[in-house]
C-alpha cells in the first residue's frame, strides 16, 4: 500500500488552526476531527452503522487491551482491525504506553497524567520498567506480559491501523524536573527502537512528546520528535488545563507546519476549541462513551457553557417529564427520536438501549462539533465560532 | 378511533393455520407474527430502528412494569405507548396477570407456568388475592400496590396500546382440579369486571383462557371467552409441550374461527411451528432478548434442530475463530456485518455491543421464521416448511 499523506486545505487566519485531510487506503480523514474511542475495537454500545451515520472519521483502538485479547494475530487474520470489527474506515491504534503507565506509576502516585484534587490512594504497583521494556500484571488474568517498543510496533503493524503510535514512558504529574527529564530521556530511546522496529510498514507512524509541565523539556521532546517523525502525537502529564495549552504551544512552534498533529486523550469541549486554534489535528477520547453510561449527555450553547462542562445529568428529576431531546440543536439519531422523558425512565429502569442512546448522541456531539470547527476554518469564522460556545 | 378488525387473508388445506391482518390505527399487524417482548418499553438492548428494520409487526410491553415505572399517565401525556418509545407502530400490553402470579403462587410453588424439574425452592409470597383484586409488593421499591380488573384496563387504556388484555388470575402447574376450578371461576369473575370497565374503548380487548392441564376447565374456559371477547389469549399454565399443544386444541376448537388467537409468553421455534399449525395468530416472549444477553443466538436449518433447541452458544471456544455470521441463512444486520469470531470476542470482553447485536439477531430470527410461516400459508407450503424445520 502506498504511503499515508497529510494534506492541508486551509490554513485559519491569525491562528494556527488549519483544515486538513489525512488520506490513508481506508478512506479519508477529515481533519480537525474527533477519533471516537473503541478500546476492545468496539466504541462501547455504539454500532459501526451509527457511526458511519454521523459521519465519524475513524476510530482508535488500544493496542495494550487488544494485544491481551483477543490478540493481534487474530485480527490479522480477519484482515486488519478496521475489517475486524466491521467499520471498515480509517484506524489508530495506540503505543499500550499509557496503560502500562496506568499499571506503575499511574497506581504508585495515584494518578492519571492530569494531576487532580480527588487523586486516589498510592496503590503498589503492577509493572516494572527496564530499559528493555515493561513487565507488567494483565488487568484480565494477573499472568505477566512485556512490552516494548519493538514488541508495540509488531502488535500495531499485525492490527494493521492506518495511524499507529511509538512506544514511550509515561512521566507523573507529580515527577520533579530531575524525574520527568530521566522518563524523557527513556522515551526518546523508546521512540528511536519504535522507529527502527517500524521500518518502511504502509501506516503512518506518530512519534509521542513528553516532558510533563516543564518548558525546557517540552521543547527538547518537539524537536526531537520532529527531527524523527512524519507525524507527532502529543502525550504526557501535564499540571492543569493552562498548562496543557502552554505544552501545545512549545510543541507546535517547534515541529514542522505540515505534519499532522494528534492530541492523546482528550475530549472536553473548550479544550477542543483551544487545542486547534493552538495546531492540532485529531484528538481522542473516552470522555462521550464513558460520561453516556454514568447518565450524562453533552448540550450545546445556550443551554451548555464551560461551567456545566456542557452537559446535563439525565438523572436529574426534572427530566421526568421533559419532551425535549437531549439537545435541541443535535441531528444524532437519538435526538431525531428519543425524549429527555423516555431516556430518563430507560435509564432509572437499568435499561441498555439508554447507555446505547446516551453514547450515540454523545459521541456525535464531538465528531460533529469537530465538523463544525473544520467548516468554520474554512470560511475563516473559527473565532466567531469559538465565541459563540466558550462565552 | 374506529374499532380493531381482524381479517383471514388464507386459510391452510387440512390444518387450522391461517394468514391474516389485525388492522390497527398504528398499523397492519399481518399474521401469524411473532411479538417481541419491550417489558419496560425498550425491546432490551433492539433499537426501534431496528425494529422496523426487521419488519417487527407490534412489541409487547407489561403494564405491571409500567404501571410502576413511570408510570400510565406520563406515557399518556407523551401520546400513549407506540409514541412514547418512539415505535409509532401497533403495541400490545398484557394484563399485570402473569407479574403478580409470579409474586404469589409462583413464588410459593417456585414455580413458572410451566412445571419444570429444576423448579426453585418454595419462597414466601409477596401478593394477597382477594375476589376485589391482588395487593402485592412493588419490586422496586417494596411499596404496597393494588390491581384488580378496573385498574389493569383502566391502566392499559391509558398506556393506550392496540392490543389489551383482560385480566385474570394464574393457577399454578402445580394445582389439583379443585383449585384450578376455583382460580379459573376467580378468573371468569375478573374477565366481565374487565369488559366491563373496557366498555366501548377503541383498544382491541382480548379475553383469557385458562384451566390449567385439565380438559374439561380449558373447554369451559375457551367458550366463555368466546361468549363475551372478540378477541382471545392463550394463557395459564400447562404440564409440558404436549399438554400444551393439547390445551391449544381444546381452545381453538371452542372459540369461533374469525378471532384473533393471541398464545401468551411462547417463544420456542417448534412450539411456533405447532400451535401455529393449530390456529394461534400471534405469540410474545422474551426468549429472544434474554437468550441474547447470556451469549445464546438462533441458528436455522440445518445447524439448528430440535435437541439443540435452534440455538448455540458464543461462549463456545469453537467460536473464536469462526469467520461465519451467527446464522448463514439470516439477513439481519448483525449477520450481514458481523462474524462469530468478533462477537466472541465482544461478549468475552463483556462490550454492550454484544448484548445488542446477539439480541437483534435473536429477535429478528422469530419475526422472520414467522413471516416465513405466513408466506408458506399463503403458498400452501406450510407442511413442507415444517418438515424443513422439524426434521
Amino acid at each position: 500500500m502506498g504511503k499515508i499523506k497529510f494534506e492541508i486545505i486551509n490554513k485559519g487566519k491569525n491562528i494556527k488552526a488549519r483544515a486538513g485531510i489525512i488520506k490513508t487506503p481506508h478512506g479519508n480523514v477529515e481533519t480537525p476531527a474527533f477519533i471516537p474511542v473503541g478500546t476492545n475495537s468496539s466504541v462501547k454500545s455504539v454500532s459501526p452503522r451509527d457511526l458511519r451515520e454521523m459521519k465519524a472519521q475513524a476510530i482508535l483502538a488500544n493496542t495494550y487491551h487488544l494485544h491481551l485479547r483477543p490478540g493481534e494475530d487474530l485480527i490479522n487474520k480477519f484482515g486488519g482491525l478496521s475489517k475486524w470489527m466491521s467499520w471498515n474506515g480509517p484506524t489508530m491504534t495506540d503505543s499500550g504506553g499509557f496503560q502500562v503507565f496506568s499499571l506503575g506509576i499511574g497506581l504508585e502516585h495515584g494518578v492519571g497524567k492530569l494531576l487532580r484534587e480527588e487523586e486516589g490512594e498510592p496503590k503498589p504497583r503492577l509493572n516494572k520498567i527496564t530499559e528493555e521494556g515493561v513487565t507488567f500484571q494483565s488487568h484480565i488474568d494477573g499472568s505477566t506480559q512485556f512490552l516494548s517498543p519493538e514488541i508495540s510496533i509488531q502488535i500495531q503493524k499485525k492490527l494493521g491501523a492506518d495511524l499507529i503510535v511509538a512506544f514511550d514512558d509515561l512521566e507523573s504529574p507529580k515527577h520533579n524536573f530531575e524525574e520527568t527529564k530521566a522518563s524523557l530521556e527513556l522515551t526518546e530511546k523508546w521512540l528511536l527502537r519504535s522507529k527502527n522496529a517500524y521500518k518502511n510498514s504502509w501506516q503512518l507512524l506518530y512519534g509521542v512528546t513528553h516532558g510533563g509541565a516543564f518548558k525546557d523539556l517540552r521543547v527538547r521532546s518537539a524537536k526531537f520528535n520532529d527531527k524523527y517523525f512524519e507525524a507527532i502525537a502529543l502525550g504526557g502529564a501535564h499540571k492543569n488545563k493552562q498548562n496543557m495549552h502552554d505544552i501545545v504551544e512549545w510543541t507546535v512552534d517547534n515541529v514542522s507546519d505540515e505534519k499532522p498533529k494528534h492530541m492523546l486523550g482528550i475530549g472536553e469541549v473548550d479544550d477542543i476549541f483551544e487545542l486547534i486554534e493552538r495546531g492540532v489535528d485529531t484528538f481522542d477520547c473516552v470522555i462521550p462513551t464513558r460520561i453516556g453510561r454514568t447518565g450524562f449527555f453533552f448540550v450545546s450553547p445556550s443551554q451548555g457553557n464551560i461551567k456545566n462542562r456542557f452537559r446535563f445529568d439525565i438523572n436529574k428529576p426534572q427530566f421526568r417529564t421533559d419532551p425535549k431531546p437531549l439537545d435541541s440543536n443535535c441531528t444524532c439519531y437519538t435526538c431525531q427520536n428519543f425524549t429527555r422523558a423516555y431516556i430518563f425512565h430507560l435509564f432509572r429502569s437499568r435499561e441498555l438501549l439508554s447507555y446505547s442512546l446516551l453514547s450515540t448522541h454523545n459521541v456525535h456531539f464531538l465528531v460533529n462539533l469537530t465538523r463544525q470547527i473544520r467548516n468554520a476554518i474554512l470560511t475563516d469564522e473559527f473565532k466567531t465560532l469559538k465565541k459563540q460556545w466558550l462565552v
